[in-house]
C-alpha cells in the first residue's frame, strides 16, 4: 500500500534550508550550540511547525521536545523517529537536522492525502546529542533510557561554569513530563552517514545494523612551568612534549587496530599557554572506538599502559579519568528488517553498515526497538561546515523513513 | 668611596613585597599582564612612590615611565637602569620588579645620604616586556631603540583583539614624549637569572656578557575537520596528529643542539576543539634559542625542512610565519667590567654568564653602552608563581647595581 506514497522533496528541502538559517556561519554551515540561545530558536521553529502539523507538544524533564500526530487509538504505544537540532560548534546542516525535520515532512504528507494512521506518531527532538558544550553527548537519549541519573546530569557545566540545568531552564525547555514516560513500539531515526563507505560504494541507503563502541577518557598530564630560555632542556618537565607523545600513540593504536579502529585526541589545552614559558599542564580528551568491545577494552588498556611508562620516562604526573563507555550496540532485526526492505520496494541501491558514530538510536535501543536509515554525505565529511547531503539523497531517505514509520504504525500488533 | 655605602635592604624586600599584592595569584605568584588594569595599577603604585623620592616623571608614547632623580648637570644624559613591571599569567614575584624597584632603592639610599650625583640617574619601567599578551615581547625597549616603529607595534593585537595603542590610552600611559629621546649614556639591569646555573654553582652574582639568540615562529597546521566516529584512520588529515610532530621536532632540536640550545612549543591552540572532531586547523608558537647565531639559523632551518617534508608526508598545508628574531648580543666590556669591580669589591661570589632570556637590556645594548647583573632564583625556575630569590640574594644585586651606578654618575667623563 505504502509503495505509492511519496514525501514532498521540495518542501523537506525547504524547510531544511530555513532551519539552516539557525546559527548560520559564515562558511556555509551551523553553529548551533546545546541550550544556547541559537539551539532555543532553533526548537521553538520546530515547535511552531509541527503545532501548524496538527501536533501536540510534550517537553520532558531534560528539554527532549515530542510532537504527536494522534492516530486511531492513542492509549498505544506510539512508533517515534527523529533526532536532534543541536550542532557542533562548526557543524554542518545536516547532521541530526534531517532526521527530525523528515519526520515532520512525513506527518505533513500524511496530512495531505488525509491518511489516519493505527497508533500516534511521535516526531522527537533529542536534547544536546552533541555533547560539545556539555558532556556526556547523546544526553536526551542516555536519560530517556535511564542509563544517566537525571539530577546528576542536570548539574554537568560547560567550559565557562554555565549548569545545564540553569541552561535548561533559561532557555524554556525545561518540560514537567519525566524522562522516559512517552513510549514507543518502534524507534527510527534517519541520519546522514558521516563517512565515506556509502559514497564509494554508491549506494544510497545504508541499513544500519549497529554501532560501534565508544571509550571517551580525559587525560591530565603535569610537568613543570618555567622560562622557556634560560631552562636547560635536560631539566624540563615539559608537558606539552609529554602530551604530544601521547596524541602520537593514540593514533598509533587506531592504524595498529585497522581497519575498524578509529582514535582521535580532538580537544587540547595547555596552561598556561604562553610563547616563551615552558607548559606546566596540558589538558587533552580521548576518543577510541571500535565495532568489538573486547578490541575496545584492549585499544583502552594499551593507551593507559603507555601512559604509565611514559610518566615514568619523562618524570610526568599523567592522571586519565575513564569518562564515558557506549558499548558497541546491534539495532532489533525486525526494525532492521522493516528498512532494508522500504529501500528494495522503493528501488533503491542499499547495504548493510555499522555506525561508527553514536546516535541517539544507541540509547533508544536500549528501551525501545530501534533502527536507523543512513544517507550518503559528500567526501564523508561532518562536523565541518562543507558537510553536504544531496536533495535527492534526503529524499530517498525520507521515503524509506515514511515506508518504515507507516509499516508499524499501521500494523500494530 | 662607594664601597661604604650600602642600600637599605629591608626597605627595599617591603617595596617588593608591596608590589607583590598587585595582581597576587592564589598560588602565591603574580598576574600583571601588560596594559591591563592590574599593570596599571602597579605603574601607578610606581609613579607614586618615586614622586614621594623626588623624582620628576616623563613618560613615552609606548607607555616607558622614567622616573629622574636630578644631578649637577642635567643637561648630560643619565645614567639609566630599570626593567619592567608587567608579569606572565602565572608569574612570580621578582621577574623585572626586583630591577625597577631596586633602582628607586638606590634613589631613596642616595637621598638618605644627601649625595647628589654629577649627572641624573633615570629609574625605567618599560612596556610590556613579557610578551604574554601583546607581541613581541620587550616591546618598551624595542621601540625605544628604534628597532621596531611605534605605529605598527600600536596597532598589534591581543588574543581578544583589544589594540595595543587603545589599551595604553585607557589605561592613562599614552605619554607624549618621543621614544628614544630620554638619552643615557648608560643603562644597567638588575634581574634574576630564571635559570639554575648560579644556584648549582653557588655563586650571589651573574656578570651578564651577553644573551642568547631568540627566534619566534608561529605554525598554521591546516588538514580536514570531520567527524571522529565514522572517518576510517587512513582518510583522514588530523591537524593535531600533525602538529604533535612538530613539538616532538622542535624538543629533539634542543636535544640535537645540546648543551646551549633551548627550543619550546608554549602555545598551542586546536579547532574547533571538541571531543568529537578531527582537529582540522592547530596553531603553534616555536621559541628557539642559542648563544650563537649561526647555530640559531641551522636550527630554524632544520625545523622548516622537518615541516616541509611533514606537510608533503601528512597530507597537511603548514604554513611558518617568522615573528621575531633577536640576534645574540654581548653587553658593553666596560659595563661588565664596571659589574665584575662592583662584585668584587663587596666580595661577593660571582661568575660570567650569558643570558638565556631577552631582557630589556639585549635592545638598549643597541643604542646605549649596557650591562646586566643576575642574582640567582630558586630551582632555576621562573615565568612560574613559585618563583623565589632571597632576601640576601636580592640586597647583594642592588648593592653591586648601586655601586655600577655610582661609578657612572659620579664620572661623567
Amino acid at each position: 500500500m505504502t509503495k505509492n506514497i511519496n514525501i514532498n522533496a521540495d518542501r523537506l528541502w525547504h524547510s531544511l534550508m530555513e532551519m539552516a538559517k539557525v546559527g548560520a556561519t559564515e562558511n556555509g554551515g551551523n553553529c548551533r550550540l546545546a541550550l544556547s540561545d541559537l539551539d532555543k530558536e532553533a526548537r521553538d521553529l520546530f515547535v511552531e511547525w509541527c503545532e501548524d502539523a496538527g501536533c501536540s507538544i510534550s517537553v520532558d524533564a531534560i528539554g527532549n521536545i515530542f510532537a504527536r500526530r494522534p492516530g486511531k487509538n492513542n492509549t498505544l504505544p506510539s512508533v517515534m523517529a527523529g533526532s536532534h537540532l543541536d550542532t557542533q560548534p562548526t557543524g554542518g546542516r545536516f547532521d541530526g537536522v534531517l532526521g527530525v525535520l523528515s519526520v515532520l515532512e512525513i506527518i505533513r504528507t500524511l496530512n495531505d492525502r488525509n491518511i489516519e494512521t493505527s497508533i500516534p506518531i511521535d516526531a522527537v527532538c533529542w536534547t544536546n546529542e552533541e555533547g560539545s558544550r556539555f558532556a556526556p553527548s547523546m544526553m536526551g537519549s542516555v536519560v530517556h533510557a535511564g542509563v544517566f541519573d537525571l539530577d546528576s546530569i542536570k548539574a554537568s557545566t560547560d567550559i565557562d561554569g554555565n549548569l545545564l540545568g540553569q541552561e535548561l531552564r533559561r532557555i524554556g525547555y525545561a518540560g514537567t513530563q519525566v524522562p522516559g514516560e512517552q513510549k514507543a513500539r518502534a524507534y527510527f531515526e534517519l541520519h546522514i552517514e558521516q563517512g565515506p563507505i556509502l559514497e564509494e560504494s554508491k549506494k544510497t541507503i545504508g541499513v544500519v545494523t549497529g554501532a560501534q563502541g565508544q571509550q571517551w577518557l580525559e587525560i591530565h598530564v603535569t610537568g613543570t612551568e618555567s622560562h622557556a630560555g634560560p631552562t636547560p632542556m635536560p631539566r624540563r618537565r615539559d608537558a606539552l612534549v609529554g602530551a604530544s607523545k601521547i596524541i602520537q600513540e593514540v593514533n598509533r593504536i587506531g592504524l595498529n587496530f585497522a581497519p575498524n579502529a578509529c582514535t582521535t585526541v580532538g580537544m587540547i589545552k595547555a596552561y598556561p599557554n604562553s610563547r616563551n614559558v615552558i607548559p606546566g599542564y596540558v589538558f587533552l580528551t580521548v576518543d577510541l572506538r571500535h565495532p568489538k568491545n573486547g578490541t575496545l577494552s584492549k585499544m583502552t588498556s594499551n593507551l593507559k599502559t603507555f601512559c604509565s611508562r611514559l610518566a615514568t620516562s619523562d618524570k610526568l604526573k599523567i592522571e586519565i579519568t575513564d569518562l564515558v563507555n557506549f558499548p558497541a550496540v546491534s539495532f532489533n532485526s525486525s526494525c532492521i528488517a522493516t528498512i532494508r526492505e522500504g529501500a528494495k520496494l522503493l528501488g533503491l541501491p542499499y547495504k548493510s553498515i555499522v555506525s561508527g558514530a553514536g546516535h541517539d538510536a544507541v540509547y533508544m535501543a536500549r528501551v525501545t526497538p530501534s533502527g536507523m536509515i543512513f544517507i550518503p554525505c559528500k567526501d564523508g565529511i561532518s562536523h565541518n561546515e562543507v558537510e553536504s547531503a544531496s536533495y535527492d539523497d534526503c529524499a530517498s531517505g525520507c521515503n524509506v523513513l515514511l515506508h518504515a514509520i507507516l509499516q508499524l504504525a499501521e500494523s500494530p500488533h
